[in-house]
């Protein structure tokens, strides 16, 4: 078994950063094509990030896994991860059947948690993907995890984030953390229900 | 009278977009200043841009001036407009208030949308400020405009923006048009409970 | 025959704009690459364009062809060009090595200015290429410059342009140009030996 | 006495980072300005870094000073630093000029590597200056330093600092090092004479 700190090899930050700017530039490329066939903006914003060793240890740990590189490998398909947030629901399908047609990617796995949101309240649309890269002169595939947003998605995810972490000590099964969660699983609710409207707000507009 | 394309000389373009430059840094230094102070980031995102010679035009007509170049430097205060997106509603006023101690720069007035929004919904923190820059060698004050917006405020601008606009000739006038006024203006009315719902939750962590 | 303009359709500026990301991504992975490999930089900064129609059909007409659509599809292969400026002279080829590596773009043509420099005294490699991009679903290969550079070429450049172009005016068939003409070719000599001794002075100390 | 760790403080941090804003943000302003007056770009790029609390100490050694916080503030001159890079050896001078008319500046002092270079061959022009911000409410001056240098002086620097640091063993006292210093003194003389053809070249070009 080989050590997890094989994760921060100079060739494998240099690996992990070359698939970073790979999908970060996919964002780029389909908000270019999607924009122009719609005549709006598709996409918002987009970031990305590289997992440090310890995220991905805590993780493994929390798998029931053994904390080693090729545990690392086989088990964590988020090392590499991007987002992209969109203005409306329906757009986050279309970003991610656009990249389905790109030939150097294979969506292995899509996590829709719009359609089945996360008990906190969490919506998003997440694929699990491979990823073609050249490296030192050689093909390779990548694991890697994209999210997909929604501007009102992202708005209760960042607040969400805030919020529970900001003291890291909030124990969440305390009463008033169990209160908290449930305010915050509300206004999921409620930027749900907007989400929606917006989208039909769209529609009649485009069909006046 | 001076004509307005005056507006356009070189000299002007380089005056205004030094403007620009000269308030998106105070937001950098005001994001940089608070982020220190509260152990989270203040600003999400800012923007900037100068205003074209033919939305000047417009403005100047509609309020019923000889469009002019006199008459654009002393009615239009928005030539130069900047705007930053911030978390929560009470950090809009904690910039505002930073902003204002600053020598090199005056509020002159403040339209305060989020007390006392427009009819359609719109929500934000206006200011007309005037802003001391150094150019060709001399001071010189140039009035200028600053927005403040809470993310969801954000959120429903930009989609009350993309849905107003994206058809030029939506007739907002019509039995149509004024239902999907109606929609963004409870929209709106959501938004804001949300918002402030927010802070009071990032209360109620703080004290736990 | 097509008209030139065609090459301004929506869908061309969609389709050459996504050809300039991929370009300057893949000089964002192969810095990542080389750098991780040599630990130094390799990539100093890069740039790229998308010609507009009037250079276009001002190059076409200097060929000798009819400046439409097909023509231009056919004759001019920097329609997308894309810049990497790098330190030392055989960091050029290791960079055009790399890119061959790549299975998403073809190298058609290597315009090797560094052994046969133009008459001017331009130093450069330039390289015609085809790369892949999926489009509307659909896979297809566009034409596009590579140049790369040295510090000392682009200094060179640089200046030259900066020169030459200052003064749209400036008749360099008149003796005052030719002058001028003769200096700027002395400096691009000098600049070469001295690009070749920072290669060797490179060399010694790596052997120290 | 108190601790050089001091420097690491959250205010310091903050500060520090508000002074490379407004400095980078001053470098913007005046490329506007002064190319908006000479119809050409005056600034190629510009950057800027903190240094950091071992290279502090790593100074005050060498200047015999205790390495406490109060001789860092008294000593240390270029804790914050700004690098811009120009065309043309006058472009400089122009540079500094007009800085010198901005009133939240004041220039302490000039070393002119320019006239008077360093042993090595460096050229460049340095400026010790403090400048005024506002921070936490007040206004306070900090001390900076600023380097402005041409293109060619940039290139010099890159690739000596390259060379040089490359290998920290490189025993510059040991025969082979000092050999390779005397070559990059030589480089940096043909370098000065490129420099000063360059604007002439310019001039000429400006009077035909």
């Amino acid at each position: 078994m080989q050590p997890l700190e094989k994760i921060n090899s100079k060739k494998n930050k240099a690996r992990y950063e070359i698939v970073l700017h790979t999908l970060l530039n996919k964002f780029e490329i389909i908000n270019t094509e999607l924009s122009m066939e719609e005549n709006r903006i598709f996409i918002h914003n987009t970031s990305g990030r590289i997992k440090n060793m310890d995220s991905i240890q805590t993780k493994l740990v929390k798998k029931g896994c053994e904390p080693g590189y090729e545990m690392a490998m086989e088990r964590i398909n988020d090392i590499v991860g991007v987002r992209a947030v969109c203005y409306y629901m329906d757009d986050l399908y279309r970003v991610a059947d656009t990249l389905s047609r790109h030939t150097d990617m294979e969506i292995l796995r899509i996590k829709n948690y719009m359609e089945h949101p996360k008990k906190s309240g969490y919506r998003s649309l997440h694929m699990i993907v491979k990823v073609m890269i050249t490296f030192s002169g050689k093909q390779e595939w990548v694991k890697a995890e994209i999210q997909l947003r929604t501007f009102a998605m992202d708005y209760w995810a960042v607040l969400d984030h805030q919020l529970r972490y900001k003291k890291g000590s909030l124990d969440i099964n305390a009463k008033d953390g169990m209160e908290i969660e449930k305010e915050l699983l509300d206004y999921a609710g409620a930027l749900e229900t907007i989400d929606k409207k917006m989208m039909k707000i769209r529609d009649k507009i485009e069909k006046i």
